[in-house]
């Protein structure tokens, strides 16, 4: 794993650096997966989804304490310096924001359920380009993770701009279709929590490229960086 | 402070222990006081307090960079062990937890903002009782912190629950309300994510509860863990 391309020649250290990374890129793969089934069971409307939702969940929920675990075991026998110390408190850091995406995918996957109960709400469409955008926002910044590539991270981060105007957009929208036909209030109401969910996603997203940038680079990643 | 009461005779390493439980103690007044002035805005409509929000966020992220830069600090010189081990770990963990609080007030504040250009809704006492248990939640929670006293912070883990309860009978209510009544679509969606809000900051209660329990007690707090 790039994550631990340090340095160091084979070790135990460079290996439970390198299990480390290998946990983040797990529960990367997981999450991803499960925001990918929870838009598409909201697009569907399809509440068969949740079982399979939840049983990820726990597995993510799992890898994180074992990212937590092994960060502990770092500080504790290693102590880890320079890039290594950078690398290992970047791990806690994404492993907490990853843990976060996959519960505001169950989230989403869940309000499918309470959309089936409902006729199929036209702005759907919207949700799903506004998804589309978080799942490559995702899909970059964790190659950007595994790679240690601060470029590509930097685009993520910059990309963030894209999805707070369409959230903005598909809010105004749904507001006013619901005023219009109050039998839009209950599921306008799931689509509104369904786009904020995929916005505060784009926001971990975006956490997670600051995370690599600082761990390559050793300084945050801010405004005043922008190109 | 008593989150660095450790064994440590006066020295360098227990004051930078020190500043680090400052910095979070300065951390949770603020955002405490954000958390006050949002939900009393709401309860208002007033949207005059903005600015001060505004300044106060600004604040608690230069507390959180501080103790990052802290926690970095003593990892790379200090090399922590055991109880220091944990309380940096936590002290990281906690900051996390506190900067989101900040933001979740700032979100609720801005909120009413957008409710001044509606007439008042009857639900936003509800929301006032909601805020009430969770700023009770999250001074309980701090104050257990600062003590590192596990068995205020077990409480503040399992009161969670009631928010939960006090959240959906909002929903509920206020979903029906709007369906009623199309004027209370827009002031309506504010009132449920301003409730949203309020809710996550019960779950950001709840994590830096678990957080002064690893801390003390070296062992995670699980559900299987209740009495």
């Amino acid at each position: 794993m790039a994550l631990s391309r340090t340095s160091h020649i084979v070790t135990a250290y460079g290996e439970e650096l390198d299990q480390l990374a290998d946990d983040l890129a797990r529960m990367g793969g997981l999450v991803e997966t499960q925001l990918e089934k929870a838009i598409s069971a909201v697009v569907r409307r399809d509440a068969s989804v949740k079982p399979d939702i939840k049983a990820r969940e726990v597995q993510v929920n799992a890898l994180q304490v074992d990212v937590e675990r092994r960060v502990l075991r770092l500080f504790a026998l290693r102590q880890p310096l320079a890039t290594d110390l950078r690398m290992t408190i970047s791990a806690l850091k994404v492993a907490t924001d990853l843990e976060r995406v996959g519960d505001l995918a169950k989230n989403i996957a869940y309000r499918a359920g309470d959309l089936a109960d409902y006729a199929p709400v036209a702005l759907t469409q919207q949700v799903e380009r506004l998804g589309a955008i978080v799942i490559k926002q995702l899909r970059e910044v964790l190659d950007a993770l595994s790679s240690a590539d601060v470029e590509p991270a930097v685009r993520v981060w910059h990309s963030d701009d894209e999805v707070d105007e369409r959230y903005n957009t598909l809010v105004r929208e749904m507001l006013m279709s619901m005023t219009e036909d109050s039998g839009l209030v209950g599921p306008g109401v799931h689509i509104l929590f369904v786009a904020k969910n995929l916005e505060r996603i784009g926001d971990h997203a975006t956490n997670i490229a600051e995370a690599v940038h600082f761990m390559v680079t050793a300084s945050p990643l801010v405004e005043d960086a922008q190109s």
